[in-house]
């Protein structure tokens, strides 16, 4: 299954972010891969490829992915590339797409629980947009996460030949793992509102519980090389906008 | 190139919107698509797939389109799947990558054009998040639309293969019809913005005249097929949000 190609994540070496969906594809395949910009020079060498001064494609941001003289950036089409290479996918073709589809409805999701605390600009600080986060958190957590979650309960429901345990096929794919993160940067996020949401949740709480569980990713979520969640990352914890969640529940249940 | 397949787009009916990434795709190949909810009754079917009552994966939202036994949503796999199907990518594996990950870079252009106007809840009004709206625009237009036009000049001018005048290959591509209609969509929402933008950026403003020109292209935005933009869609021209921007851009400069 493993070829002998050299991979090279390129992604921020202080946050899990984008990265993390990659670094658990490989840490599930048991494939080596040289996360570059975390060690001494490799921050140099991410930036020389976002300058357009290497070879292959340009990527817009990080993560990107260099394979042997390809170069591919967009978390959803680098862990497209990678399943078939990394045993992480079905054989059929409908199967992939609609593996990939689910990977482009996660991203859309990671997006959003970014914009929760960033809504006006990512240039600028948190501190600097509290009041609107507030509101768009409101919304995230009382109708978006509640919408997303209640889509991937119903198409793991769906998925018979897997015994509605995993999202596509019998086996897992890169799907799950990055829906096990998902769940997880969810919870360290916004605990209250997720200790609320589990429970009509429960095939997504199992895929969760299922991934950390799995030999590799039980040892890779115990090692240095998984990085904390912080409030640098996609998924932060800031505990006023979890109750603003909370109140956004109780005004919507009234 | 074009198969015996009957293909149907689902996407809302009164907007340009995500779809009409997927109907530029099916004009310029001069394939015909049934756009299934703007006839009588397509609206139900819609609704019958999105609420799972159908065969095949679960899209979670439009647009998505339906081949022989595949369903298939996200408008970005979408058009990876229709790619080879309607003559719209080149052979070569790495190639195809690129274009999509581009593809994708566009998505993400367009997601934060809707929310330049709608940053704290898709579920509310414009009118219900003006102040906050302002902002947000301001930062759009005066940071990131200059970014990304600024990376798909850099991607064009790369491309000595196709002349620097499409995004991969020799030909035009999916992504070079995609950018037309980003262009035409940020045209018509901030008139102002994009005409100082667009000397600086005249390889990407090329294409989109060279798009527009294309005979089937030309035909099929003089149709009626061709729904106008409006301030239901993804684009919308808020005058007061052009002026925001104007406002940072000079901010920006002093």
């Amino acid at each position: 299954m493993a070829e002998h190609v050299r991979y090279q994540l390129f992604y921020w070496p202080e946050i899990q972010g984008r990265g993390e969906f990659i670094r658990l594809a490989f840490e599930d395949a048991g494939v080596a891969y040289d996360d570059v910009a975390r060690r001494p020079g490799g921050m140099r060498a991410m930036q020389r490829i976002l300058e357009g001064k290497e070879r292959g494609a340009l990527p817009f941001a990080p993560p990107f992915l260099r394979a042997g003289k390809l170069v591919l950036a967009q978390t959803a089409a680098i862990l497209q590339y990678l399943g078939p290479r990394l045993g992480l996918v079905p054989r059929d073709e409908a199967a992939r797409f609609e593996v990939h589809q689910l990977q482009l409805t996660l991203a859309d999701l990671v997006a959003e629980a970014h914009d929760a605390h960033h809504p006006i600009a990512s240039s600028l600080y948190y501190e600097q947009q509290k009041a609107p986060a507030r509101l768009r958190a409101r919304d995230f957590v009382g109708e978006r996460i509640p919408k997303f979650l209640a889509y991937f309960e119903r198409a793991l429901a769906r998925n018979a030949q897997g015994k509605r345990r995993w999202l596509v096929g019998r086996d897992r794919t890169y799907a799950d793992l990055s829906l096990f993160q998902v769940v997880a940067g969810l919870q360290y996020a916004y605990p209250n509102a997720m200790a609320r949401l589990a429970p009509r949740h429960s095939r997504v709480m199992d895929v969760h519980a299922r991934v950390a569980q799995r030999p590799r990713i039980a040892a890779y979520l115990s090692s240095r090389r998984r990085l904390s969640f912080n409030e640098m990352g996609i998924f932060r914890h800031y505990p006023e906008l979890d109750q603003a969640a909370q109140r956004g529940a109780r005004k919507h249940a009234s």
